[in-house]
């Protein structure tokens, strides 16, 4: 009987070339599609929600299969945790009605970027950081990071080489947290993003932190819709897909 | 001239066999005399307050070493952190009284251990925790724990192979925190430890939050002075030195 599950999934992102599948590099998609290959005796597709980059991380990714099959949900979800490697967790896996749809169908994707603002590194962790030694004022980045709210043509801020059909996407949420030891959370929750769109956001709104532009530049490089007037891409080891949500 | 200096070190243990130097296996204490060889231009030999086992990470590992140099503690400081690997990181370095010993002045050294208590896995920070699965009873592990305050003489919880002069230490506190997400933190702050003591504490602690053992059992187990009557050694990746305290 075909089935459709749906999963979320929390991955480490160091050791992969991001979501996607590639030809060799390893890739999480890749590497789920593996283990419910070795589950069901066959070979499946799965689509996520949309990409991650290389080494980016997720806490809860959203992917979708079908899959003819008498196993339960619960059954597939102990199988895939038992047999993924320990940067893999599937932490939900219920079934879905046929017409559910990964990529479709998200109506928010949220993003957790972090910041070490402090002069001295991190070993502890340092896999889920982006450390920045100048200090940085937190004030000015988030009156910079609130002309991201609402509905705008995010063309500045994406990627080069990844041409999109429209490049406008609706930000729902865009906020800055201190946390203890001179974290700085940078959360975004939004309709949907551009590649690179999240971390070339904190690589500019890092230059206004340090002083190198003002808040309101964010709003004139969103209306230049020119990538070469933003920051540089901030590295992906400090970025998190943290949730998708559907209707 | 003859200086002496102190180092506070944090380490992520993960791919190090422990602080001590070996013949051919990475060392903590290895990579950092080769930093100071280059830095200073002579071989130097560092001491650390006590070893940490392979796998286990140190938040605050204090050490000494001895230099004919006209450097300064700061010059030494950021010389060392350009040099050394991403997972060692020089908190502190300072010069300290030529009496000064990192190993014999140690007045109180702190542990953490991370348990991650539920079913599911964790693939961020997993190199940081140890995951049990079975719901743990924090309350009898901490009526467990509360057995070993004071002075006692702790060679049923003594790795085998590492006979000492004595194996009486006092321990000045021991606690569990209950942390978001199912972790369980056990802080412990004595005035030394055998070796694998925190690790074979904490293994019997979880037969104790089980229900396997009693938390009175703790308390017997002491007195037995008999390591086959203590549990399993907890592993080493959930382990960290926090702290160490001189005069």
């Amino acid at each position: 009987m075909n089935k459709k599950f749906k999963i979320i999934v929390e991955y480490d992102g160091s050791a992969y070339h991001g979501w996607q599948r590639q030809k060799t590099d390893p890739s999480v998609q890749e590497a789920i599609e593996t283990a419910l290959a070795t589950i069901t005796g066959t070979r499946l597709t799965l689509t996520g929600s949309g990409r991650t980059d290389a080494g980016v991380h997720a806490l809860g990714q959203a992917a979708h299969f079908s899959c003819d099959t008498r196993m339960k949900a619960g059954e597939l979800h102990k199988g895939l945790n038992s047999l993924l490697p320990e940067d893999i967790v599937i932490r939900d896996c219920r079934q879905v009605p046929e017409s559910f749809h990964a990529r479709f169908d998200v109506r928010r994707k949220t993003y957790q970027y972090r910041i070490l603002n402090r002069p001295l590194p991190a070993a502890i962790g340092r896999q889920y950081l982006w450390q920045i030694r100048r200090p940085l004022d937190a004030d000015a980045m988030s009156r910079g990071l609130a002309y991201i709210v609402g509905t705008h043509d995010f063309k500045a801020f994406e990627g080069t080489g990844s041409p999109r059909a429209h490049t406008e996407r609706e930000i729902f949420r865009a906020e800055i947290e201190k946390e203890p030891e001179g974290v700085l959370a940078i959360n975004i929750e939004g309709n949907g993003f551009l590649r690179f769109m999240v971390r070339n956001i904190v690589g500019t709104l890092v230059d206004v932190g340090t002083g190198k532009r003002m808040p309101e530049d964010i709003q004139r490089i969103l209306a230049s819709k020119d990538r070469s007037r933003a920051g540089a891409t901030a590295p992906p080891q400090g970025l998190f897909l943290v949730r998708v949500d559907y209707e």
